[in-house]
């Protein structure tokens, strides 16, 4: 089996390629686990070390759109699989709009004709967000997000995913693809540096103070983030692509599961693992730009369609935080709470 | 003020250009009534020769796309509003994939960065279908379609006309353009040549017994139908565009108020109103590929915003079918009932 991963340096990417490559294999769409034999990353950026030194991975560098286009990349009629993560983010897309329809509308198209055009069918994995949800005053999101509930975007960014997630399901209808739409949430504790996605101060807030670092905390304590942690986000997008049609139910993109938090209840949460030297390195300066996004995004999901599928939200935001400083230890400084 | 009709020489783009001709002004965005200079109907078929007399009528023969790409079209510039009614219809998009996405969502795009890119930021008036709402044994349609109801669309056609609606959204979120969206019932009787609309019989079956010829009808009489006249649509487009931004309410788009009716009740009116000699010339032979795409769509709707801006929904079909014999004299060969 040969398996794509767009934006396949990145984070999400580089951690979906080692889920699958330590796994092996894997069990599409109902079918039965088959061996992994190869997988490409695609992406702007070099694939990460340990990724580039398995025999099975292959690394396409280079802009998404220039790839799809380019005649000899043989790794998509190839692809049995496709995880189609690569896209601007959030406050880059909001702040550059051009580059928002490029790198989400354009490319998540110019993808989809690509595998129509090669007629392979393969699986697709398309990443939409929790972003696609945007309260309004003049329409305000229910207190509770369901499977059914109307999108309405205030952000370019959820606009771009909300669109995206009509094209998989209507290339996946007409038969071209076998996609599956997953809302990611706000992903927390991502390792790494800052990214341009309105939500980064996230994982900034855990991460940077863990490594002795200041950091800003843009909005106030009462914030409300519907979380995930990095595995239980690849666990939601690997059970995607396993799930058979009738497993997975109507087309319509699946929310994922997460935990139902706050700003300030994440920041505790710091203060009990790491100490109060660690919450004291939290710079609490408004950000308004970033709290106009994240504020328009709902905190609390009922992903009954995700749960029918066997996954769970992380328990509590403690644990989260020390499975961050399990798989990080180079990168956390701080003295640990017993 | 300036006026460009996309698909205006359409059966629905003429209409609306002839109210807007015989009015004279249009209230624009809650200001005031200005005077219409100007009405450009852009076109693959040349404007109707009633409108070609009118001094203010200029017509712009040509594929959408091709019109847009003119950098001499000038007209665009000079718009104070748009009503973009042009598109493939259902039938034909969902029998040719690549008509509806060039017709449908790439020529909508490239409306949408053409009016951004001269920043002229025009009243844009974007002519959505029920057809975004599907009903799928994975995902039953609600018994009434309420104005925060998830779109599910079961066809390209439908598909593409949501994916216009969010790009109208995000392109007014941005002050690109001043849009409104609003979704079309099945409009019935259309005068005129039968279409590629998988809606296309619910005209015809009245429309071709009142000319004295047979028609098909290839749905059983239970299947139900959310029906506008031709006055009531384009009163509903009309009135998007007279609508101030805090009238019109959320960027979502807007389902326009029909009557709940079905195919059988139709029949009935029609013999009502034009005797069994009329009613004997409907053929009732079921045609799957058009049952399929039409028992998709919804029958029944609660239009509470559409009400809000005091637009009312046809009264009953036999009153519809009235004004279509008043309307249009020379298409009637039936001696009507008393």
């Amino acid at each position: 089996m040969q398996i794509v991963i767009t934006g396949g340096a990145g984070f999400l990417g580089a951690r979906l390629a080692r889920t699958l490559l330590a796994q092996g294999s894997l069990a599409l769409d109902g079918g039965p686990a088959q061996a992994i034999s190869r997988i490409t990353l695609v992406d702007r950026a070099a694939a990460p070390a340990d990724l580039a030194a398995d025999a099975r991975v292959h690394s396409a560098v280079g802009d998404l759109n220039a790839q799809l286009a380019d005649g000899e990349a043989g790794f998509w009629a190839q692809a049995d699989a496709v995880f189609h993560l690569a896209a601007a983010v959030s406050g880059e897309c909001e702040a550059d709009f051009d580059l928002g329809m490029r790198s989400n509308f354009a490319a998540t198209h110019a993808l989809l004709e690509k595998l129509r055009a090669l007629g392979t069918r393969p699986v697709l994995v398309f990443a939409s967000s929790l972003a696609v949800f945007g309260d309004s005053p003049a329409q305000p999101l229910p207190g509770v997000i369901e499977d059914h509930t109307l999108p309405t975007p205030q952000t370019s960014y959820g606009i771009q995913k909300f669109i995206g997630e009509q094209l998989v399901a209507d290339y996946t209808r007409k038969g071209f693809v076998r996609g599956r739409s997953v809302r990611l949430m706000t992903v927390s504790v991502r390792p790494g540096r800052p990214n341009g996605a309105a939500s980064g101060f996230f994982s900034g807030m855990i991460r940077e103070p863990l490594a002795g670092l200041r950091a800003p905390c843009p909005v106030p304590d009462d914030t409300p983030v519907a979380l995930a942690s990095p595995a239980r986000t690849i666990e939601g997008i690997v059970r995607a692509a396993e799930a058979s049609e009738s497993q997975w139910g109507p087309r319509t993109a699946m929310n994922l599961p997460s935990l139902a938090t706050t700003v300030g209840e994440m920041a505790a949460a710091l203060g009990r693992v790491a100490g109060p030297q660690a919450l004291a390195l939290l710079d609490r300066t408004p950000d308004p730009a970033i709290l106009r996004i994240v504020q328009s995004w709902p905190g609390r999901f009922n992903a009954a369609r995700a749960k029918a599928l066997g996954l769970m939200a992380d328990a509590d935001f403690d644990s989260v935080i020390r499975d961050y400083v399990r798989e990080n230890p180079d990168a956390v400084q701080q003295k640990l709470q017993a």
